[in-house]
């Protein structure tokens, strides 16, 4: 499916009168970089103006390219794949009215003309794609930084709003896949693609339910024992699977047996929206991670919560060696808390942090650090940001920064650095908590 | 306690220079707009530059004031109550180095002088105080938007994170306590105090533990009768009561003991941090919502997440009446699902929305409604928002509009019309789950 994630080529079919889909997804691929071959085609010919370049636009297609997208009213996809279909590999249909309509016979149809011809499908009634990593922004959402996260989406609205707001929470994307009806490819093969995509660190899915369960076990146990596969699955309660029925067809059957399958094939469930974003963020930096975590924090109340958090979620506040309490002794302050989680009260700066870190690192009781900061009153956030960036530690180190534009300057510098922050001391402690699961 | 939180003058103790605790507290009293007399003391006299404004320091208190603000090393603090008692109605001591530190004799020492002279004491060891409204900010947190939400803080970074954050999230402060050692008013006092304050609407309450369990179920009692007390209690855990033993000396005792008490008492308890955000935004707009919700979305997938945490949270689908299925098929498109969640779908428009709010809010199966809208493709978001808030509905109605930057100028025009917004579905639901409670 390279041809889907890494094209070299594509061509975008459809309106490109400004506002358009298609012409929303060729400004998306434009604006993005892309570097390979674009070919807007339209039967009326002429040319579009995208981000400064001005594009011809083909009447038909008349050179091989990977990738088709296709944005045209779904009665004449099928012939369009017929005329197409010996020049692309891959052919994403944005377009809609589908099988989501009752337009069973359609869909079918859609289908047979693209085995006829050995192309694969995305879609119909998708919202597209993107291969970060390749510069490839096969899709009208709005554009993501690379990183390691693959999301799959069956909702595409739902896809979209992840995006957006995995940009605010600092996450990294290797691509994103919306699969609307699924008439060909499905969650299952993208689990698996994924599952080998050397870009991609951690897989978020999110399901309504599946068609063939057997085939999605399997491919969620070959890529959850490859890589962490986070599963956010709608339809959970007896309201929201009639929801879903009506919203994506799925029988979304009983909950209880997906979530047996999830965690038979060691996937990790999350209950929520938010709680997607912060695993996905927890997995981008870090596989695993066990369940002594030490916290160190300048400020009592958020540490107690931070415990609270963990111990609530089966971790473990990680009893400190003597050979590290004396250590700690030896140069904090006597005001300061050594035990654990370790207060090392408001004034604490760079330097206390930074060693504290380090100190805590080497513990063999610690598997992994919680660090919190609280707006230090004396000196700027960003000298602590500094200290968890320089802090010589090879174990997971999951960061709370809390108080909104008292610490947004630290948390910009954190992220420059790859420490993506969580903005309470209990979603931190989640974080560790999802990781303490693999 | 009007002279601590509508003060109509007030004296600040304690070294004038840029970045001391007392200097940070006078700016922040200065830039705050206190209509009323503002007395810098120090023994060096001087004047101090705050804001573009010149005060003179006097080197002693010579004149009565509402309130004194202290700011000075703990050793003296004693003998400065004795010296202004006469002059002060109210003392907020800031300066640390009391019973926190084993200083138990310096504490008692401290209220015997204040009773001595009727002054009543907050703290020591605290942030400060806000009275939002009498545009009073004493304290060096962050000032805040005023609204409706009294926070009382035993711990002043939680307190002052928190109120970074709240202003992130939106949220309007009508008073802030960080109260420290609580060595004379403590939660109690608070509690009672700001259950009769006309400007608060909702009280948070952020505790490790309490001295008097009686009292304060007494007044937990009396403040939840009046207005919602929305609490979060750290130390829940063996770990975090320990923790919270170390840092503000709290005997948690067993946290099964206080969550009856919280429940006895009809307050509202908050696992995490940030569900006291939600549930303080729900309440300053709301005192209350029924269980049967309407969900109304132009997405499929989020309203299938917000059906499953409704329906988690133990609130109902509402069952929609023939009337207002038939009404919605009047004039919404075919593709529209009017069951609930009803999906207005992906090109919903204003009039689709502002329609169908009011037509679902006066079925008298309905008793909220939860509205989400993930980025329009073809509107900016802004035309929905605006139809919330033009739409005539007397019920509640919580909003969940998503995805980060494209949804940022529509929820700013909610927030300005009083309407907050939840980031996520489920954090939406939970916000009307906290409202059926009361």
């Amino acid at each position: 499916m390279d041809f889907f994630f890494y094209p070299s080529s594509v061509a975008v079919f459809g309106s490109f009168k400004e506002g358009a889909i298609a012409y929303e997804i060729l400004r998306n691929i434009v604006e993005g970089g892309f570097e390979g071959r674009i070919v807007p085609v339209n039967p009326k010919g002429g040319t579009v103006e995208v981000a400064g370049r001005t594009l011809q636009i083909r009447e038909r297609l008349d050179e091989p390219v990977d990738t088709a997208i296709i944005a045209v009213p779904a009665r004449i996809v099928p012939d369009l794949i017929d005329e197409i279909g010996p020049l692309i590999k891959g052919a994403v249909v944005i377009s809609a009215g589908f099988s989501e309509v009752g337009n069973e016979g359609l869909e079918r149809e859609l289908v047979e003309r693209a085995r006829r011809h050995g192309v694969r499908l995305i879609g119909p009634n998708c919202a597209g794609i993107f291969g970060v990593h390749g510069k490839f922004f096969g899709s009208f959402e709005v554009r993501v930084k690379p990183g390691g996260l693959a999301l799959i989406s069956q909702s595409g609205a739902f896809g979209g709003a992840a995006l957006a707001m995995g940009n605010d929470e600092g996450i990294g994307f290797s691509a994103f896949v919306s699969y609307g009806n699924a008439a060909d490819l499905n969650e299952s093969d993208f689990l698996e693609y994924f599952a080998s995509d050397e870009n991609t660190k951690a897989i978020a899915l999110y399901i309504e339910g599946v068609k063939d369960g057997r085939r999605f076990l399997k491919a969620l146990r070959y890529a959850s024992a490859r890589k962490p596969v986070i599963i956010l699955k709608a339809g959970k309660s007896a309201g929201g699977a009639r929801a879903a029925a009506s919203h994506t067809g799925s029988l979304a059957g009983s909950y209880e047996i997906y979530r047996a399958a999830f965690k038979q094939a060691g996937a990790i469930e999350v209950e929520e929206m938010e709680e997607l974003f912060d695993a996905a963020k927890a997995f981008e930096m870090y596989s695993t991670a066990g369940k002594r975590v030490a916290v160190i924090t300048n400020s009592g109340g958020p540490g107690v919560l931070a415990t609270d958090k963990l111990e609530r979620l089966g971790l473990e506040m990680a009893k400190l060696s003597d050979e590290t309490v004396e250590e700690l002794r030896s140069f904090l302050p006597p005001q300061c808390s050594v035990r654990n989680p370790i207060d090392l009260i408001a004034d604490a700066d760079y330097e206390r942090y930074k060693r504290t870190i380090e100190i805590a690192c080497k513990d063999e009781n610690v598997d992994s650090l919680l660090v919190i900061c609280v707006p230090p009153i004396f000196i700027p956030g960003e000298e602590i940001a500094k200290a968890v960036i320089d802090a010589n530690c090879a174990k997971p180190v999951v960061v709370n920064f809390m108080a909104g534009e008292l610490v947004r300057e630290g948390v910009k510098l954190l992220e420059e650095h790859g420490v993506k922050n969580f903005p309470t001391p209990e979603r931190a402690a989640k974080a560790l908590g999802w990781l303490s699961l693999r």
